[in-house]
């Protein structure tokens, strides 16, 4: 399953050739595509599964954890999931050749934006063979060609869904290698890959921060980063503490383990007494391990609620577990103090009834999406309505937060005159 | 001059921490200080001159060409001119809080994407010691705080530039490391700097190939890279000719030495005969030297225009000269060709009567600019109407062709509920 140097090159240079093909590929022939997609992942059903149960038997003889093992798992159930998928990305709207600015110069000069493809992108992620539609789809759709490399341990999962998605391009008429699995090879591999400086306009690594940091330490294609989400909630004084509490404990709760679930809770000192008691009763009957700053020790203490101090490394800890370090700030401006220091600019959410509390903080607060009066598990790109999303960037080169179709494009001027001249 | 690696650290911490207090200025602070800055330069006058001057000898004795110098040179007039430009960027719309998009959720969710600065902009670039004035006001504008490492031969002026700048930004109550000139030290200084993943948010070089490849190779940080501009222009059957000469003409000779001048004619056979005569002795007549394809040899040389058969490297070629390569083609499809193999995705110009020729023409070229009966060099910050610009991406990640405010920041989504959980 290795794969030489010179046939990562190779790869490459057939995805920046299809890239030339997709960046003018009709919206009809890329929705004829993605449609073929579906149909054959749905046709090739047995080959899929088989192959599937080969990586999973290899990743269970390894000794792989089950969480791994589940991620790794194919079923019908999933399969078709990911054909729907697709099917969804064929309903969203082309961003390709979309006006998005549009002014006349004094000299008679008409000037548009107009989007158009980024050219390759490379996934790099790891154990769910699900990215390899999913992200496919995605890029085929806003014209850019894919490389998609996944882990080691679901390289016939991926083969075969690869092999499905080809089936529909090659029968929609687009080249088939406008979608290339790259054969996980050894790490240098990866490291020539990520070097391939106007081959690859855009790589796109998901998975464990190790991953990551390896990818963008080393990388001279540009990089978008997902880093941690250590995401705050802070309750405002003038806050509806029904609402608080409710939103508190979706963004600990409902996926504790995903980057946009709450780690820390902010609670203005004014409505500490009040509200603390009752968010963490509740937070504790659902399996959360608070640990509060003083004052926090003290409130829950004297209600009787399960509480540890704080050490000095749980602000700005992503915990990632039902774990939730909580602080009473004096506030606002405490609160922003806070998060700017320990905030990781993913997502950070205020509630409170006071607009005006609510304006500061929203144009304060720099992260890639800030929530008044949610909870911080809607920046997500299915949430924030971009359809879908191939990833979240915790930088702000190129896009910030969930990324859907429009951040797979880039964007030219077009200037129409009459003969001007400079 | 030089800097060890740890000052270089300490700028760029101190930059953070100013760009957090940039992050959130008011708009009219800021334009307050860009009037203040531009006042302090004028104030300054005799001391920038004299640094100048000091900087002048030095480049002198160490044998610096004419060019060079006339590039280093500061006048009166030049230092006026820096300090217009800083007022005008002043009057210049801000960028920050504008809101891009907005949308409502199913679920009554209220998204708003809004413009946030970047964060610490490193530009690197060499002689014009305007540059740092006019990236420091551009910086400063969006909300960004600047890194500028100007060449070795201008550094004097550029620390009396910047030391006018401190002063406008004191007067204005904003921190004076906002606008930081970076001594220019050793190279591996500038490959500290350009490492300094979490403090430097974007980097800018400006000058010549050889330091874009430099930083590119080696930043750890995000780079917009400018690399050169083969331009074509186009002339399509239907063109009017008159119009398709005054084009041809000023694209190349206007300002030959710049990136958006053109480097190679296309003509359609179809009127080969009739316009490669015509313009040919006029661009003969300002000093061009034609390198033209077998074709173009026979029509210009049997019309007693001079001529010299081309190269293959004549095709791609960025002369910055006063050398055209002309080369006649069978139609659009030859053009698109012609261009997609030897363009460098800088601009391309077509000139034509027929709409849907250049409908086609403006959609499938790949570049950063596309003109439609325009020249060349309108591709452009200053005459595209951004109103500045801080240089010009050739890379599509971020941002594409000229760079100006807007592409200075990045967007934020602001989500607003009214308690809405996942």
């Amino acid at each position: 399953m290795s794969v030489a140097k010179q046939d990562v090159r190779s790869l490459a240079e057939a995805a920046r050739k299809a890239s030339r093909v997709l960046a003018t590929a009709p919206t009809a022939q890329k929705d004829e595509a993605l449609r073929a997609m579906a149909r054959h992942l749905r046709a090739r059903l047995p080959a899929i599964l088989a192959a599937n149960a080969e990586d999973l038997a290899a990743a269970r003889d390894a000794g792989k954890p089950a969480a791994f093992l589940d991620r790794l798992l194919l079923d019908a159930g999933r399969v078709e999931g990911m054909a729907k998928a697709v099917e969804e990305v064929a309903a969203l709207k082309d961003p390709v050749g979309e006006e998005t600015e549009a002014w006349d110069r004094p000299n008679g000069l008409h000037v548009r934006k107009v989007r158009l493809p980024l050219g390759v992108v490379l996934m790099i992620y790891e154990a769910r063979p699900n990215v390899t539609s999913d992200a496919a789809a995605l890029c085929l759709k806003s014209g850019n060609a894919s490389l998609l490399r996944g882990g080691s341990e679901a390289a016939r999962s991926n083969a075969a869904i690869a092999a499905a998605l080809a089936a529909g391009l090659t029968e929609a008429g687009l080249p088939a290698t406008s979608i290339q699995a790259v054969p996980p090879g050894e790490r240098e591999t990866l490291l020539e890959l990520i070097k391939l400086e106007g081959l690859i306009d855009l790589c796109i690594p998901r998975g464990g921060e190790g991953l990551i940091r390896f990818v963008a330490e080393n990388a001279r294609v540009p990089v978008v980063k997902h880093y941690k989400g250590v995401c705050h909630v802070y309750v405002h004084a003038a806050a509806d503490l029904d609402m608080a509490s409710r939103i508190t404990l979706n963004a600990k709760t409902s996926r504790p383990g995903v980057c946009n679930a709450a780690e820390c809770l902010l609670v203005d000192a004014a409505v500490a007494d009040t509200f603390l008691p009752r968010v963490g009763r509740e937070l504790v009957a659902r399996g959360v391990e608070l640990r509060g700053d003083e004052t926090t020790v003290r409130v829950l203490g004297g209600a009787g609620v399960a509480v540890k101090p704080a050490a000095e490394a749980d602000w700005g800890q992503e915990f990632l577990d039902l774990i939730l370090a909580v602080k009473v700030v004096e506030g606002l401006d405490d609160a922003l103090s806070h998060i700017s220091r320990y905030g990781s600019e993913h997502t950070e959410a205020i509630i409170t009834a006071d607009a005006s509390v609510a304006g500061r903080f929203t144009r304060e607060v720099q992260a890639s999406g800030v929530a008044w009066n949610a909870s911080t598990r809607f920046n997500d790109g299915g949430e924030l309505g971009l359809g879908a999303e191939i990833g979240i960037s915790t930088s702000r080169l190129h896009a910030f937060g969930p990324m859907g179709l429009k951040e797979l494009t880039s964007q030219k001027y077009v200037i129409h005159g009459q003969g001007q001249v400079r």
